[in-house]
């Protein structure tokens, strides 16, 4: 089948990549707004090649949509005013419940599919697309009841040939999983590389001194603004809930220090000890 | 030589194996309190026989001290006054005021380097030990002008085999550096396990969708407390100033969330992406 990959950055290009070497895409048409990422993306082989958005929806059976999720929203809407009933949509932002809302009442909703693979990395662009994501991971889709069960199908086919295992979710619900699991990490990491940056004047001390532990809580404070911005903002309330009750939970490691209560501060890190029975 | 391995968990079990693999230590003798830790070292072959303390610094040319750090202090006392100044005593902390301040008068001193190899994991005792851990990382030596210039040589020699790098410091400027780059790092990790833990009651969410980012973000709140919450303890003072600028740096983030200032929220990613420059 011909796809049209709307938007060939991380996620984009890495199932562009998928798709191909599974053999499902026939042909991958990119559409991008940046010509340097445009280019970027052909000369990696990544899509075979560019056209505009409308040109590309017409040539596609499966349209995938991987950009910014403030942009996703009006993309998705002129999207859905393009296609017929033989086509496919799927978006895989990392925020479900203001697209779905939004397309709701879309003649064209029972053809979208909505899903949020759970991978990625801190790099962006067609550069960061690389082969074999995705595999072992979990793949979010909701409101399934919403879709026309062939294309759902269909969709869920893809995902399961990239080695991904599905769960299903109310758009609501996966807002505030995404944003206890994937948003705050995010945040904390941003703030904590500032913290680094505003308290440690001595660069050379944090490059030399810098052991596994701090790169990989500071890791994800490289991660892409103009992709995270909008889902922080999209998924306000729910990362504002969290962020206070991480802020608070900080508050007693302080609160421990100041009263140099060890009882306490042990008792505090052995619950975060816990987390063990749930990660591996 | 014979070397004693005062603390064969994590660090003490991983240089002993490292020790011995460079053909450095002809036998390795273990102290610890625990018969269980002590079995499983000489199980694990990390260790050739395991003595109490005063009979292992009788026989050791080189004692490697590598145990929590508000028991560094007393035990570093006592091996002190029982060395000859044939002998070379090494401390692997992740704090060095307190210690070195304690140690500042001993008229062995000059026996005694202090250093803080900049590796570890999360995990912990003589399971934990691996081979070829250190590589490719920074040690920190502190007070290089009070040990003799020998036993800093063979110390270094040592550090070297194992393929670190020295970098030399001022102990109190060791301990600052180790708040911003460590200690605050496993603070932040062991907070948001906490955040997710009281929030996020539906555990098998968490397991099916924790991606690759949360991971890192809180791996290292899988850390013994019986390790950690004597640093932070001991560097209270440079802990809760990070700290302190850390709850400042996640309320900006705040701030701008509530508020809707997209514009700040950006200026704050992207101040944060200069951490790039930092790391690789």
């Amino acid at each position: 089948m011909n796809v049209a990959i709307v938007g060939v950055g991380l996620i984009g290009g890495s199932m562009a990549l998928a798709l191909k070497e599974k053999g499902i895409a026939k042909k991958v048409i990119g559409v991008g707004r940046s010509a340097t990422s445009i280019a970027k993306a052909i000369e990696l082989g990544i899509i075979d090649e560019a056209l505009p958005l409308e040109d590309a929806v017409k040539q596609a059976d499966f349209i995938y949509v991987s950009i910014p999720v403030d942009a996703t929203i009006p993309v998705m809407q002129q999207i859905m005013n393009l296609i017929t009933d033989k086509q496919i949509v799927v978006d895989a932002g990392s925020t479900k419940f203001a697209l779905c809302d939004a397309l709701k009442d879309h003649p064209m909703r029972k053809q979208f599919v909505a899903t949020h693979p759970m991978w990625g990395t801190e790099y962006s662009g067609p550069e960061a697309a690389v082969r074999g994501a995705f595999a072992g991971r979990a793949c979010v889709i909701c409101e399934k009841e919403k879709s026309d069960p062939a294309a759902l199908q269909a969709v869920e086919n893809i995902y399961k040939a990239v080695n991904m295992h599905i769960i299903y979710m109310d758009a609501a619900n996966h807002d505030v999983h995404a944003a206890y699991i994937s948003h705050i990490s995010h945040i904390t990491s941003f703030a904590l590389a500032n913290t680094v940056l505003e308290k440690e004047k001595e660069e050379d001390a944090i490059f030399e001194m810098a052991g596994g532990g701090f790169e990989s809580t500071v890791r994800l404070a490289k991660s892409n603004s103009a992709m995270w911005a909008p889902i922080f903002m999209q998924n306000k309330e729910n990362v504002l809930d969290v962020l206070n009750e991480h802020i608070s939970q900080l508050r007693k490691f302080k609160a421990s220090l100041e009263k140099e209560n060890m009882e306490y501060l042990i008792e505090l890190m052995e619950n975060a000890n816990k987390i063990k029975r749930i990660l591996k």
